[in-house]
Order: structure tokens, then C-alpha cells, then sequence
């Protein structure tokens, strides 16, 4: 039986959209790049529209793929879902949990599909990992997400800005790692965050979280030059497993480093259309939590201005 | 049939204690009031203990209330739950979301009752308004929960530390009755929050949110002396209803104002006795989330220093 593929909507035309989402899309023949949306970018040989708006009635869709800065995302898949259409969503689906949960309300009454996908739990390391700790007791974990914001963000004022999450911005991968590998819910306990002098969101942030008996200790930087950061130890009763590359590269106790291809996109436009196919709703909040819980009880710091 | 009582200890004896959930357990013959673990208070003939290791060790229990500060509340619900204890919380549950999922996944693991409650969704005025609002058209929804912090909390410096949540330790109550009566998701569009110098929680905030279509907007004011504001006015298709005094005082559009007794407590642990018969969980997260999404995104304004 011969399957139409998803006429899809690519939305946000930026570096993101480029390196990773229009390879993936046209590895996978699911899909069909139908259009795109976007302020500036554009897409050769695929009709480019300013929004959503504009695309959804100008061209037949069955789905779109949001990957705008997080900011607009949730006025954005509110109204494709609106429109009818299957929705998926780069990480972290918008700015709030309460905006994910009426999304959530609004995809089930429009009997739409709906994933918020967090690209980091794909990484080759993480199902092995998770895979391996399954049987283990957790003793302790460390994550340390430390990275130069100059490098990996330059002049993105608004990711310290209100709802721009600072250093979690790159930090919330972490957690979405870690909620995916460990057996048990992680829970936050305390958190320090460092948030510069006239900026709302933290440069650095220490966050102490327990996961069933063992203690979780997370330190993000977004200071850090010279060699980056992203790696992810827990301490079991066989020995401490380590990610590392940001959960691409894994190694178990007394074994070398192991990795594969980075299939992160793949696998996340393969699980869409799976959910297409059911019009099912894929939604975890728990990494979007665990970061409303630290500035929730988090103490703030005052240091010294940053600029760019 | 005859029943066994709910053997019940209450952890905690403080004004609300002694205000509230005491009369309320006198009054309900489901439950008799075995012991009690409080650093300080005690009852007249009830076998009273430090905390919840000492209580259980010491007496045979089916169940625990526990009102103590919010700060400790979660390690105690816990202590309770590993003891087999079925568990009833006064609001807030904890100081982060993901502590009380892990409560919610150790209830489950335990298989006792756990129940998240919170009092101000029991007020008179609460439940006919939840009613008269499920056929309207919500237009626009305005909160304002005003109050005098040395009047209410005096000498409580910790309200305003790190997860005390300032001015939404009231205000969460306004929350709760909010998306209580409003029949979709109210989710959190931007805020903004006043911390005075050298503390970490607000003394007044402003919350703009959005339930469908419908605006709603917050105030929230520490600093409020002289007559005390408890009141959400919701504009419909049909007119306006004003809930008052925190809920117990309903006005229709074109009638009068109307109340009734303050059943607020006995309908909880009414409500807890049909719980702990079930084992079964009632948790709702989503006044706690409004709070947290508010600290996710809030422009914080910095404001003069405040002294009790």
C-alpha cells in the first residue's frame, strides 16, 4: 500500500533549520518539503512564505516543524495546530509550562499530532546509557554544561533577556539528557544563579537536585573559553558511566569511548511521522520543569554586566 | 458495615493547625486524631512527637496532614510515604514542581493516597461560580489579590527568601481558584515582579495570562494596608461575576452578593477520607506551574529595601 507523504511546513529559516532539520527532511521520504516560513530565509526551489498565516493558506500542509527562536514558538504552533495541522517542536517548546499545556488542550480538540522534541536525547550515547543504567544503582551524578556564550551565541541579547532561560538555553539539553537516562524523577532541591547586573536571565547557575536516594549536582557556565564542556557522570554500585560531547560520545566503566553517527534529527522527524500517523501527542515537560523549579527557589546573585 | 476510623497524625501545630484543620477533624467521624509532630505545639490529649519519624515509630498510623511551613513539607511527605502513610498536604505541596512529582511517584510506588490540596477551591462562592461560568463565553478576566504582609506574615522573613514565593504565597491561592472556574487552560504570556533590595521572592507582581481567547490579568500587592482586596471579576457574554473575600462571596451579574458557610477544611478532609478508601492520588499542579512559568519569565524590578 502506497502511503501519500506529509506535505510539511518548515518554519524559521535560520542555522538550526539549515545544518540540521533540512538534511533530515530530505532523508526521510515521509516527508515532502511543501514550503517554509520565515522573515528572512529561503529555501531553493521550495515556495517561501512571511508566517504561518500566509503559508497555511496559500499551500496545502499537513504538518509544520517550528524551529523560530523560542520566543514566538507558542503563537506559532497555536496557530497551526488552529489550522488543523500536525505540529513539531524544537527544544524548548515555548516559554512556559501553562503555554505547552494549552497547546497540549488545543492539539487534542483539532485531533492534531503534537511533539515537542528535545534533539539531545538522541545523541548515540543516550539510549546506551540509559539502557545500561536501567539495572544499576544510581549513586551520584554530575553534570557540567559549560560553554562560551560569545561563541555559540553572539549577540543573541535575548537569551539573557526575560524568557530567554540564559544558560540554560544550552542547559536545559542537560536536563533532558538526564531526565531520559535515569530511572527515577530528578527533583530540584536548591540552585544558586548568577545573573549579570541588568540582565533578567543567569550566566551560571549551580543546581542541586536528588533523583530517588542519589544526589544530582549540576553546574552550568556560560562563561567558559578554551575547551567547551557537556558531559554528564553517574556514579553506580558497577562503576561511573560517562557522556561526554554532549551525550555523543559514551563510556562505560573499564571500557574505551564508544560513538556513532549522529542520527538526532533523523530520529526525531522518523518519531513525527510515526505520530502523524496516529495523531498522537508526545509531550514531556519534565526538563522544562526542572528549570521553572530553579528560578522558582533559586538565589540570585548579582555580578558584573556582560556584553557581547 | 462499620468502618475503622482513619487513624490520623497532623504534622505541624501552628495557627492553621489549631485554626482549621483541628475543627475539621473534630467534625468528621471518619477520622480520630491519634498523635501529633510539631517542634513546638501540642493538643490536650493527643499523644504529641518531634517530627514524623518519632510519631510513626511510636504509634500505629494510617495517615498523616501536614501543615508545617512549605519548606520542610516535602521531606516530610516523603519520611511519611516511605512509612506506608497515606498523606495530605496543605498548599503549597512543596517549593518546586518536581518535588512533588516525586512524591507523586513514591505514593504510587507505596500505594497509599496522596492528596495536593488547596482550601481556597472550597470557598463558598467557588464551586456555584466553577458552574455558572461552564456555559459562557469568557471574555476577559481581571485578579486582584491585594493584602498587608505585616498584618498576615509578620516577622516571616523567610516568604521572602529563596522559595518562599513572596507575594504568591497568597496569590497562589487566587490561582487555584482561577483555573478552578475557568473551563480552559489559563497559560502565562509575561509578568513582571518587584524584589525589594537583598531578597529573592516579589512583594508585588503583575501577571498577564491568556485562558482561550480570554485576557486575564493579575495584580498581586503585599504593600496593601487599610481594606484587604481577595477578588477575581470575570467578564462574559452574559455580564460579569465577582468572586470576593477570597472566594467565599459570590455576585452574579444583576443579583445580589451571596456566601454560605465556610466549609473550606471539611470538604478537604472529606475528600481525603474518599481518597484514602481508594488509595488514589489527587494532584493538581497547575496553580504551583503558574507560579514557577511567572518566575521563569518575569522582568524582575529591583525596589527599595522592606523590614517587617
Amino acid at each position: 500500500m502506497d502511503v501519500e507523504p506529509i506535505k510539511l511546513g518548515l518554519v524559521g529559516i535560520g542555522k538550526i533549520a539549515r545544518d540540521q532539520h533540512l538534511p533530515a527532511i530530505a532523508g526521510n521520504d515521509r516527508f515532502v518539503l511543501a514550503a517554509t516560513a520565515s522573515r528572512q530565509g529561503r529555501v531553493d526551489g521550495v515556495p517561501g512564505y512571511y508566517d504561518i498565516a500566509e503559508m497555511a493558506s496559500a499551500c496545502p500542509l499537513d504538518a509544520v516543524s517550528i524551529c523560530t527562536p523560542p520566543d514566538g514558538r507558542y503563537q506559532q504552533a497555536l496557530a497551526a495546530i488552529e489550522a488543523g495541522l500536525h505540529v513539531m517542536l524544537e527544544k524548548p517548546p515555548a516559554t512556559t509550562l501553562s503555554q505547552v499545556e494549552a497547546l497540549v488542550e488545543a492539539a487534542r480538540a483539532a485531533d492534531v499530532a503534537l511533539f515537542t522534541t528535545w534533539h539531545s536525547r538522541e545523541a548515540a550515547g543516550v539510549g546506551p546509557a540509559r539502557a545500561w543504567l536501567a539495572d544499576k544503582r544510581i549513586e551520584a551524578v554530575r553534570i557540567d554544561w559549560k560553554e562560551d556564550i560569545r561563541r555559540w551565541h553572539p549577540g543573541q541579547e535575548w537569551i539573557l533577556g526575560p524568557g530567554g532561560f540564559g544558560v540554560f538555553d544550552p542547559g536545559i539539553n542537560a536536563l533532558s539528557i538526564t531526565t531520559s537516562i535515569l530511572p527515577n524523577e530528578l527533583c530540584v532541591e536548591s540552585a544558586t544563579m548568577d545573573v549579570p547586573a541588568g540582565r533578567a536571565s543567569p550566566i551560571a547557575a549551580s543546581v542541586q537536585m536528588r533523583s530517588a536516594g542519589a544526589d544530582v549536582r549540576a553546574e552550568f557556565d556560560f562563561l567558559q573559553t578554551g575547551p567547551q564542556t557537556w558531559s554528564i557522570e553517574v556514579d553506580t554500585d558497577h562503576g561511573t558511566l560517562r557522556l561526554t560531547e554532549g551525550g555523543s560520545v559514551i563510556q562505560r566503566p573499564g571500557e574505551k569511548e564508544q560513538t556513532d553517527l549522529d542520527l538526532e534529527y533523523a530520529r526525531l522527524y522518523e518519531r513525527f511521522a510515526h505520530l502523524v500517523a496516529e495523531r498522537a501527542i508526545d509531550v514531556d515537560l519534565r526538563p522544562l520543569r526542572l528549570v521553572a523549579d530553579t528560578f522558582l527557589i533559586a538565589d540570585r546573585r548579582s555580578v558584573s554586566e556582560f556584553l557581547f
